[in-house]
């Protein structure tokens, strides 16, 4: 059976550097490897908030996003969640094949409470790895790029396809979690990585808004630069991220800056996250909403074909 | 805002006795005065057994059922669960408005629970209250027929309707419950009627079926027959189905009998119950499998024409 990929992202807000080396570079790569599926969650986004705010204007900056960082449409179908009811109806048959002890106890749930703005847990967050499960085999995907964080994620789904497969006959791959080699970038003032903490360079940031984030990051006031993860992290961060948009080792970096302190870290990270911007920032300018538009029109049709391939499959070994 | 009425059956067996009384009747009352959506809940069958059995003959039986008791396809839209995507997919947005704690103290969910089959407590049963609020306000169903042990299974519709209202914008009525006047038809061996137990006479049962189960009913050995439902429940559950088939009260029936003893309540009851069910025997068969296809793909292409409306306007509500 050929490959297939499954992965997306939630619409809550502009990707940034993050997200880039952590897994839209990955998508480059990977989407002329393997027949791709970029999903728009805007479903998940009710999961961990009460409204889904200007989710529309989201999804059309994570658009401008992927096509900015060279994820390409005519290889790859990106598609919305909610505009694939077919994909959505896979959720009853697969909410039959997990029990509500299993789901107590998935760490995927626990997790999503932990990080939930909100006051009880919705039936929505509760069955949250069984829309994953959705997610996931509506196309088929075999592959599924994760963190290693998010490995427990796709273990309910590769339940869900034994157990379906079992009871009406074999349907659905068990999809592989997919891990990457990837380099934990850490937000400019230490902490996670987040759009919301103001600590993140969005990947549609000016060359002054990337100079300010960097000038106000953390760091320390010994003058020699090292590459010291344990003892200096945000020197360390810094380094990892010029290093990584330099193509370069942060240890060279750090050898390049020696004691030149952190203004002069700072100076030589402004310069190489700007010059590694300026291409996605060319390209993010060329497309249009329009175009926008056109392209998940076109991935939400053909996101729609696969799904009624797949329910039209799941309805006839279930003998409806 | 004009009344609609959302009813349906799970399609598990034969439609009895049982069901025209309790609601068939009042459904070919109702389909003159209200649009009417009946619903075949062939997901429901996997709620609370592992596999669904012959689902596709039994659809088949049911609608044959539907037509012979007067149920008029010009007038009611038929369909089936599993054919309308975009009923289900409300699941998504109904699920983040209720929370797991509301679920597990469902009364719906703890009377599936009972009544289920499985080993354990699957999420599809576990979600099940919501997924019935998705059936009835797909179509904006404002008026449910239920039985008395049923009411509980309409407040969780109300409160997924109010809260998407309060979230969102007004988009859905709160239906309310319809109780019937409806007589309890117990099972010919006194208890609960049902196929499984052979204790029920089907629509499509023949003239010698229906004797042959009724000869089969428990009685007693007095010889007067008076209608008493607290001592002489089996005589009063036979003379309350034979009154209802002759349109006269059993009290009135067991007066004609008199002290003829349990044969004479029988064989009045056979004849009774073979007198009312002729015309719906004869108008059973005047239809063709091949008919019922056709009117049940009319139903489904209806349904979705209504579920694709309520769902834009879903999707519009919540912005996305």
């Amino acid at each position: 059976m050929n490959d297939v990929v499954l992965t997306g992202d939630r619409p809550t807000g502009p990707l940034h550097l993050g997200h880039y080396f952590g897994s839209l570079a990955n998508r480059v790569t990977l989407q002329d490897k393997f027949p791709m599926y970029v999903l728009i969650a805007d479903y998940q986004v009710i999961t961990d908030r009460d409204l889904p705010g200007a989710i529309q204007r989201n999804i059309t900056e994570l658009l401008l996003d992927y096509l900015a960082v060279g994820i390409d449409p005519a290889k790859v179908t990106i598609f919305q969640h909610s505009a694939v009811p077919e994909l959505n109806q896979l959720l009853l048959p697969f909410l039959s094949l997990v029990s509500v002890s299993e789901l107590h106890r998935n760490p995927t749930v626990k997790d999503e409470i932990a990080h939930s703005s909100q006051q009880a847990v919705s039936g929505l967050m509760f069955t949250y790895p069984v829309h994953q499960a959705a997610d996931i085999l509506f196309c088929k995907g075999t592959l599924v790029p994760v963190g290693k964080d998010q490995l427990p994620h796709v273990e309910v789904t590769r339940l869900v396809a034994r157990r379906f497969n079992e009871r009406y006959g074999e349907v659905f791959p068990e999809p592989e979690a997919m891990m990457g080699e990837r380099p934990l970038l850490q937000g400019l003032d230490g902490g996670k990585m987040s759009k919301s903490r103001g600590n993140a360079i969005a990947l549609s940031a000016t060359e002054d808004e990337t100079a300010a984030l960097i000038r106000k990051a953390r760091t320390d006031s010994e003058r020699l630069i090292t590459f010291d993860e344990t003892h200096r992290p945000e020197v360390a961060n810094l380094l990892t991220l010029a290093g990584l948009c330099l193509g370069r080792s942060p240890q060279d970096v750090a050898e390049e800056i020696g004691d030149g302190g952190a203004s002069a870290l700072k100076k030589l990270t402004t310069e190489a996250v700007n010059e590694f911007l300026r291409p996605i920032r060319r390209r993010r300018a060329e497309h249009t909403e329009e175009e926008v538009r056109r392209i998940l029109a076109a991935g939400n049709a053909a996101a729609r074909e696969r799904a009624i391939m797949t329910l039209d499959e799941v309805r006839a070994a279930m003998g409806f």
